[in-house]
């Protein structure tokens, strides 16, 4: 598993994108909609990982009622595997807890699922796969 | 700037370090302990990027007092620079602020600096540079 990105929950994106940009010294190389989740998004490299800053575009998404209980900051870590389906079969007999257990399309033309914090440390994960 | 590691801030690290080991799906391959901050680490390899768990060992070190107001998860993303005194010069600049100017030795053989979290979205970031 490597470090694929880490997705950052932002409430405006435009400000965000200006923001990481002074900051990583250079610009987001894509933007993205993910229609099924109601978000924008932006991609920065850095390095082998990408910093991903998501901002809601819908009312009651997941980023949206997400902001409305935390600040803004880190969302989640995204781990890219080779075989996701065989790392999900292989999380679940270690015991973790998903939100989704079935590959949902996710941003950059992946395959993700999430797994829930209350079984991470608090952290939500996310497993990405390209799609074949 | 690439991404370096991600910070988890943990209660028990040798609880932590047994989940993160069956996440990842391999062991820490070092512990280290950081005398200044009151803290002991555990780095896995994550691809190009490390994650690190970081527990508190010493009473109001910044973890415990930063566990004492947030539950456990994601504490900072470290930015691996080249030239640190250039980059901190240049981020000044462009108006972030910092915690310390002055690099101060952090874990795995770094000069680190933290910039404050609110001209950063939020985000606690780290920028860090191998000791020559």
């Amino acid at each position: 598993m490597k470090l694929e990105h880490i997705g950052i929950a932002v409430k405006d994106l435009n400000f965000s994108n200006d923001l990481f940009t002074k900051l990583l010294g250079k610009s987001a190389y894509k933007e993205e909609a993910v229609e099924s989740e109601g978000v924008l998004t932006s991609f920065f490299s850095a390095g082998e990982s990408k910093v991903e800053l998501v901002g809601s575009t819908k009312n009651n998404s997941a980023i949206e009622k997400y902001l409305e209980k935390n600040r803004e900051g880190i969302h989640h870590l995204a781990f890219g595997v080779d075989n996701l389906d065989k790392e999900i079969e292989r999380l679940k007999n270690e015991g973790f807890i998903f939100i989704n257990e079935t590959p949902k399309l996710g941003a950059d033309n992946k395959r993700i699922v999430f797994l829930h914090p209350k079984t991470t440390n608090g952290v939500l994960v996310e497993l990405c796969e390209d799609v074949k």
